[in-house]
């Protein structure tokens, strides 16, 4: 079976009916644009399963009180390099660039800054934060803690989340290095993409919903962690630090089995780290550029292709993407365009196809 | 075969006569102490690959001057949440332990603090560093860089480290709940019990020097990263943050091929984020013990054992340990004494074995 081909959507033009959906949603311009950045930025990295793709989940959280439209953000510094930023619902894309924004002119001042996001809503993915925070000249962390949809070792259930953790630096040659993943060993898109494509996972990625192991990607319902204990003490872990730190925890409520425990929320942790408290930036991202080349030049693996940095991929999707346009399946394009015809947003005239 | 049965040495016991050795080996009285309390720690937590069985090679590393007894540590805050500590090749846990020291008292002003730690040699079992910022009622974080030993995800050779990461929090009726895990999928020195017992490998833990996959102990030298391209990225991005931060790269002066990146040495960095600052202790506690029950509460996997929240077994292994002493092999219980002999440290007199 040959796909159908994929068109080619600008960034910009598909940036600019995102805004204008969630401007229709409710969202104050600012906002809109913040959330149209974030998503399309994803596909830009060829992450579309953190892309567009997400605004109908968006739409459903907006209509069900999940997430609000018109938050009442508020931040406090509790003390001099940590930020509070209580999310009061927004979607996730503007708390965590709040927070990164907090971070960046927190962290200038004492060297490092810690920023707390309560109460949130899908936070994308959260590469973007990281890497505003290397082109600000700082390392950029990220984490998120969400509800419970990865085993936890030794069980055979959803017990922790596939909590992703981002980390970003600047260099000099390499652009920002990032890495940015998830403590699972599969992610819930990529089982999907499975589905579609009717081709059977590996052993050990996933089980199914009664908590047996499979490789039907019909069956496959709750991803493994990376490593076995490793993967789900590191996000059991992400929860801790992030959810159970400012007191919104997320998996021991899931498991409550009350009504609230299921809602879906998050929360995240944004942290900067200012490389000019240590030595200069200049040396920092020769430095990155030393270490990435010397990997880089490493014996191959048999039958091996090459030896990429963290991010490499996704750096250079974005290059060719921002060039020629994001791949959207027509199907996708034509579900979105009537979604945000429903909004009363026109869709974009697509001069081209390729 | 059937093993010799292990003799049992106090705790107590076994510090003084480490203390007595490092002293003789010329460190201060108060650095003897903190580095006996580091590696019996390990010991204790059953963590036996870091604790006195590394005596020796500390003790070849003053010998060849990579690392000195008496250091010149010197500890500078160039913004107000960060540190920074010369090491000056100071034993790990010196180093380490001054900057835990300082990223406590720090955090306890600004809320977050990130102390890093310049130039050291083997800090041993970091969880010693997260599991002091955690009795202190912060959360604790501790990275660790190092000479290339685990294979860069592509490459069939060593090209970053297997870093580890620890992080700590405390709880109130689970003492410390701590993560403290490599970026490898298996630890060198799980490699060397497999060797000593003559048990194969399961695939996909390790590479032979030649680079060559394996599954026999004897060839079996070079571990792979922990998830492929995520265990490795992890490792390469914990050099970074370590190593490049303070100028004092180890994975492309390692590559570089000159004798100065061949030597043994490394970088920490402890991170210390005052839990107060964003709600009160004594519910981050219980929000910790909440969680624990939930996952242990999860139901198990098909034939799997009891489900155990991050450091469990270590801290089961403590107060066993503790109680009844520590079990060593009767040879290695020999070496070390003979070791301490040349040094004109007596060993203790052990009153009973089991």
């Amino acid at each position: 079976m040959t796909k159908p081909e994929k068109i080619r959507v600008p960034a910009v033009a598909l940036r600019g009916m995102v805004r204008g959906m969630f401007e229709k949603l409710g969202a104050a311009a600012e906002d809109a644009t913040v959330v149209a950045d974030v998503l399309v930025w994803a596909n830009l990295r060829a992450v579309d399963s953190h892309g567009i793709s997400r605004i109908p989940r968006y739409i459903e959280l907006f209509a069900s009180g999940e997430a609000k439209a018109r938050p009442n953000i508020v931040v406090t510094h509790p003390k001099a390099a940590v930020i509070a930023v209580e999310a009061d619902g927004a979607p996730g894309p503007v708390a965590m660039c709040r927070a990164t924004r907090e971070a960046i002119a927190t962290a200038a001042k004492t060297g490092v800054a810690w920023a707390a996001v309560r109460g949130t809503v899908h936070t994308g993915a959260i590469g973007y934060y990281t890497s505003e925070i290397a082109d600000a000249g700082m390392i950029g962390i990220g984490l998120v803690a969400g509800v419970p949809n990865m085993v936890y070792a030794g069980s055979k259930a959803a017990g922790v989340a596939t909590s992703p953790i981002a980390i970003a630096v600047p260099s000099e040659r390499h652009g920002t290095v990032m890495l940015d993943m998830a403590t699972a060993v599969i992610a819930l898109g990529k089982i999907a993409q499975f589905r579609q494509s009717g081709t059977p996972l590996a052993p050990g990625m996933a089980l199914t919903a009664a908590g047996e192991p499979t490789t039907d990607p019909e069956l496959a319902e709750i991803p493994l962690p990376l490593g076995g204990a490793k993967g789900s003490g590191l996000s059991l872990m992400i929860e801790f630090l992030t959810s159970v730190l400012v007191g919104n925890p997320i998996v021991a409520e899931f498991h409550s089995g009350t009504p609230h425990g299921q809602r879906h929320r998050q929360n995240g942790t944004v942290i900067a780290v200012d490389i000019g408290a240590f030595g200069t930036l200049a040396a920092f991202r020769s430095g990155i550029d030393a270490a990435v080349d010397a990997i880089k030049a490493l014996p191959r693996a048999a039958g091996g292709g090459e030896i990429r940095y963290p991010g490499e991929r996704g750096s250079r999707a974005f290059t060719e993407r921002n060039r020629d346009g994001i791949p959207i399946a027509p199907g996708a394009w034509q579900k979105l365009c009537k979604e945000a015809e429903k909004l009363g947003v026109g869709a974009p005239a697509l001069t081209s196809a390729g």
